[in-house]
């Protein structure tokens, strides 16, 4: 399937009619006989072209290190918007990789926008406000066991102007990473990628967004994270909006180089049928963190979206067993002890 | 580990002891040498009985099928009760089969039980209510394609006079089925024992609690239940607690004849690598269901029970391919148009 060259609506938000219509082109034609193609000026339209150009990036990335190529399905929603879903499955690296961009644009109820902007706004039952929300998700699940899961999510929300209140706007995202042996030296380089973003921006955030990480990815009823943390960001809306948007830019552009050289260096580790069957024990506890807790999944599957694109995150297989025991002394107990102490790990 | 005779509290809710206390022996040691054990009276005592009982028979009627046997864990809870959870595991027949019993006494938050009650009762805002809970629940994954999954679930629960509103309780339950494939003779055998339980007690209650576990084990994202149903019944109080218990022993001593003849039909049937890839995937919307819906679960994960014995009903291995497509006339496809229109498949 083709995807379209925006997920915009036509004359509302895409990037370069919007453009053209608000502002004189920069140079004349006469002037200049090749002027740039005229700039996105709307978040939206910059957003979606931002998450598109990580979506080309990062699978071309996978599909170097595997030699197998994504297939794409383009979507479209009812209510307005759609997507582009790419998935590589049985590669020869990963058995799971899956990139989704979703641009989706309709109405929320009221009560939900009072609460999320806190103010005490009097609305009637039935109002509904109009939103905005573009990003993109990824899971990638590689066969070997010495080689981790990476999870990654860019997102951007807005309501337009309502009842006399301006557009609110929101950004969310961040990358983690799911390893299933501690190996020190790959954490601190993935961390140490993510931290150099982070003090571009701002020399708090790493610290900030890794404690809030190892939070979210909390897997309540076992008392362990999901995997090894990474950066995660909710809601932030704090400071400029070209502030956010360029840290959130600069966060995605860092994912292949945070994630891909780890998976190169372990590929084709030899592992042994335990090590498998512990692999899959940890694929169990993902699928258990992203049904019970992933807010974005849950939120997913309750509203309707498209659960294709949704449950891509799950692993191809994963597996539980009855009080499964590890060596006390070995490999898989150092990492329960990691994921049920995450703010002891400092790996930068 | 070695099960205590009974998980109840001693002096308190044992049923051999009030059975002592509340009345005189019904025979002289005299006039009878070998008087028997004196019945327990209270409906904790009886109800702990029944499904140890039931899981004493279930467990020996998979033992005799596969050739293995159960391993046992005896568990107390720090709040008061505890259980039994018997489980084998990567057996001859079953991947993973587990029966567990559970003895649950503490207080509730007085909010929910006024909830429950359904009742303006007035109170503090930090009452607690004093509650008794026991429940066998069970979960039985067959290795081969053609045999069905198997879950059933009883219980009884019970508050104690509170704030001069007599004890409340209910009984809940039901026995279930899912298997891969439609194989009608085995679905008219299994809803056929339990549409004959049901007639019994009441030639009200087949239909309307296969409707019910229809609507219950809806995954509402897929638009498709879990299996092809059985029966469920929650919240019943409606008539004398005697009759109800009558049903919930009648329905729980049936559990073997309306299952294991259909294992044991099937447990040598060939199968190929695609059938069992199906049956996988099958696996992965029981894990959908057991996480995102299963209230039984949630609640469990959610309030602090024994997670080796809540999640003892995940199956052994499964799997999630992206937009997973089956031969459009082929059997599979059968399956997922009886699982999409539940209330149509009228078996008996």
């Amino acid at each position: 399937e083709t995807a379209p060259d925006s997920l915009l609506r036509p004359g509302i938000d895409d990037p370069n009619r919007q453009a053209s219509q608000q502002q004189p082109p920069p140079y004349s034609s006469l002037a200049c006989p090749n002027p740039p193609a005229p700039r996105p000026r709307s978040m939206r339209g910059r957003f979606e072209k931002m998450i598109r150009g990580i979506q080309k990036q990062v699978c071309a990335a996978i599909e170097e290190v595997d030699g197998n190529t994504f297939r794409q399905d383009a979507w479209t929603r009812p209510g307005g918007g759609g997507g582009i879903t790419r998935v590589m499955q049985e590669g020869n690296v990963w058995e799971k990789a899956g990139v989704a961009v979703s641009v989706v644009y309709g109405t929320m109820p009221a009560e939900a926008y009072r609460v999320a902007v806190g103010k005490d706004i009097p609305f009637a039952k039935d109002d509904r406000v109009p939103f905005f929300a573009a990003g993109i998700s990824s899971v990638m699940h590689p066969w070997n066991p010495h080689c981790p899961t990476m999870h990654f999510n860019y997102r951007y929300f807005e309501t337009e102007d309502w009842k006399g209140i301006p557009g609110q706007w929101w950004f969310g995202g961040g990358t983690d990473i799911t390893p299933n042996y501690i190996v020190e030296e790959d954490m601190r380089h993935f961390h140490g990628v993510y931290k150099a973003v982070c003090d571009r921006h701002d020399p708090t955030w790493y610290d900030k967004m890794k404690g809030d990480c190892d939070d979210y990815f909390m897997i309540a009823h076992r008392g362990e994270t999901r995997g090894l943390g990474g950066i995660i960001y909710e809601d932030l809306n704090d400071r400029d909006k070209e502030e956010i948007f360029a840290f959130a830019t600069d966060a995605a552009n860092h994912i292949v180089e945070a994630y891909v050289p780890i998976v190169k260096k372990h590929k084709t580790d030899p592992y042994s049928p335990r090590q498998k069957e512990w692999q899959q024990i940890r694929r169990g506890r993902y699928t258990e963190f992203n049904l019970v807790y992933d807010r974005g999944t849950i939120f997913g599957l309750k509203t309707g979206g498209r659960i294709e694109s949704i449950l891509m995150s799950l692993p191809l297989t994963a597996s539980w067993r009855y009080d499964y025991q590890v060596d006390p002394q070995g490999p898989e107990q150092k990492f329960l002890d990691a994921v049920r102490n995450p703010k002891e790990q400092q790996w930068v």
